[in-house]
């Protein structure tokens, strides 16, 4: 008789060490002078910053875009998206990246999908000043559909003790500063999905062939492409507007949209008032919003619409920071919070 | 007509936050005093260990012992065994830990079961005197099948530059000194799954009914409960062993078994001898590599064996290590490598 062995029941260690090498070198690109040693150990070694320093720790996934990635044929863009989330995270709190690591989980690893995965986020390490420090593939049989793979991602940045951004640092009357979104980032896919799914059942057609149609509200691009759209990093613009203005807070609009995220950069008691005519809310949005009938306050809950990034300055730097950022917009300003809402728009 | 609305399509971010509500209080228990802040912000804030300190990464999953906990209701083991084993692999550079954060993504969000998993989480944290200091919770709709999920953890551990455990430090004549592990840890499951369904269809049973039923071999323990023994953490024998024998390296026995694993410790041009009659190997890898009618090399490639983690030491520090540790034992010693293959089973 034939005994069962690791690869006939469908795991084959050989298949992450061969996807692992192409990228290898793309992988070493994103070395900095902290890093000490080779990937392959059980762990990654970087020095310590000082003790001055504080770390700042965040992991994300980038959730069901992940399907839409996969329906397209588009791997790259979730490897770009999964570093951008993580050093926008970092950044929130005030911090520069230092190092990623990535865990990557399929049923049957394939290596050229990997290696546009992992190849992507080594390319978006680099462009950062990050080490690519460790990573775990992990190849589960009968977990994931054929195809489907999930990514998680964790960074640690660092920041000067006073550098760190402060929620409670802010006061009444500071103004919200907005930076553009290049459409949805990774957040609210699943509702996404759900309106594609319905459009295509409207229109007799399969969601593949419904997401890859040029789209008439989309100026001809199509709703994939839309969606497709990289994660934005905001990382060189909130550089340039730490050199040049008191930036107090950020809030870095993912999961839960505006109500569920500008509150986390501000103290308890206080709430913010949004001006939605100071910018126009991008096509893609108005798009699935009329294609799914989604009401108005679920697309603000679920969606950035827009805006990806706010920032939290004294009322006195507004000018200064329309200044160093082209792009960046005044949408509002901080106020006394009433309610358990803390986001009001303010009337037209 | 009816809106679509993100919980209409399976996501409800309020699911999420009152999963971690029933574990806040667990997590709270894992704060050191470098936490700065509280969980909830964008990222985790940890104070950051002085300049002269190494930081270790490490990230794990615990593969498809996640798919054996879930048909036997025992979700517990998975979030201890994902911190030991990242506990594990930072110590294997030389590192203590510092903070641990974790990725839980699911299609569905069962509150129950998401308490269980991470609260032990929570608590492997705290024994460790590890920070919990940051997560992200995925609810993705369609990815994965239902009551499925998948745990990624990340480890932050640091060392003293000069206790980093290098293995550039091994010499010929070093000797090997084995930790008894608790079973397969988190590594060979898909193997020990595809035996178990073997078994259970040869038996006309279901997998649950196989995997519940009192064994003969295993002294009337049920294949289910032997694999689901908790990873080991070796973290309290290192410190044992630490202060009384130097320790030059160490290899922590997971995916890739014997062969994959020990020659991570060693230098290139450098091999192991082991003497397999030094330990018992545990029953349960009698049972499954009998049951499966696994060859010898697959068990020993895929498989721990019975020993979870391996430590070089100078061969004058033997007596020294084996009494610092009960249980330790000496198992082989380090030699020139010849061949392909680097690590040589000794002759009995």
């Amino acid at each position: 008789m034939t005994g069962l062995t690791y690869r006939a029941t469908g795991v084959d260690p050989t298949r992450a060490e061969m996807s692992l090498a192409r990228v290898r070198e793309r992988i070493a690109r994103t070395r900095r002078p902290e890093v000490i040693g080779d990937i392959g150990a059980f762990g990654g070694l970087f020095a310590s910053p000082g003790a001055d320093r504080v770390l700042v720790a965040t992991t994300d996934g980038v959730g069901t875009k992940l399907e839409i990635a996969r329906l397209l044929d588009r791997h790259e863009v979730v490897g770009t998206d999964l570093v951008h989330h993580c050093v926008n995270d970092a950044m929130a709190m005030g911090a520069e990246p230092l190092f990623f690591l990535d865990y990557f989980s399929t049923s049957r690893i394939d290596p050229e999908v990997f290696a546009r995965v992992v190849g992507a986020m080594a390319d978006a390490c680099a462009a950062h000043g990050c080490a690519l420090l460790g990573g775990e593939t992990a190849e589960m049989p009968g977990l994931y559909g054929p195809g489907v793979y999930d990514l998680a991602g964790f960074l640690v940045g660092a920041a000067a003790r006073d550098a760190i951004l402060r929620p409670d640092s802010v006061r009444e009357g500071d103004a919200c500063i907005g930076l553009p979104s290049s459409g949805l980032h990774t957040n609210g896919y699943t509702l996404a999905r759900g309106i594609a799914a319905k459009a295509a059942a409207a229109q007799g057609r399969d969601v593949s062939d419904a997401l890859a149609a040029p789209h008439p509200g989309l100026d001809g691009r199509s709703l994939g492409d839309a969606l497709l759209a990289p994660h934005t990093s905001y990382l060189a613009q909130f550089r340039a507007l730490r050199a040049s203005v008191r930036v107090r807070s950020i809030a870095h609009l993912t999961g839960g949209g505006w109500e569920g995220n500008l509150p986390r950069a501000l103290p308890a008691g206080l709430g913010a008032v949004i001006d939605r005519g100071a910018w126009e809310v991008p096509a893609i949005f108005r798009v699935l919003a009329e294609l799914g009938s989604v009401p108005e306050v679920d697309q603000w809950d679920t969606w950035n619409m827009g805006i990806g990034l706010v920032l939290i300055v004294p009322a006195a730097d507004v000018a200064a920071a329309l200044h160093a950022v082209p792009g960046a917009v005044a949408i509002g300003s901080v106020e006394t919070a009433s309610g358990t809402r803390r986001v009001r728009w303010a009337s037209a």
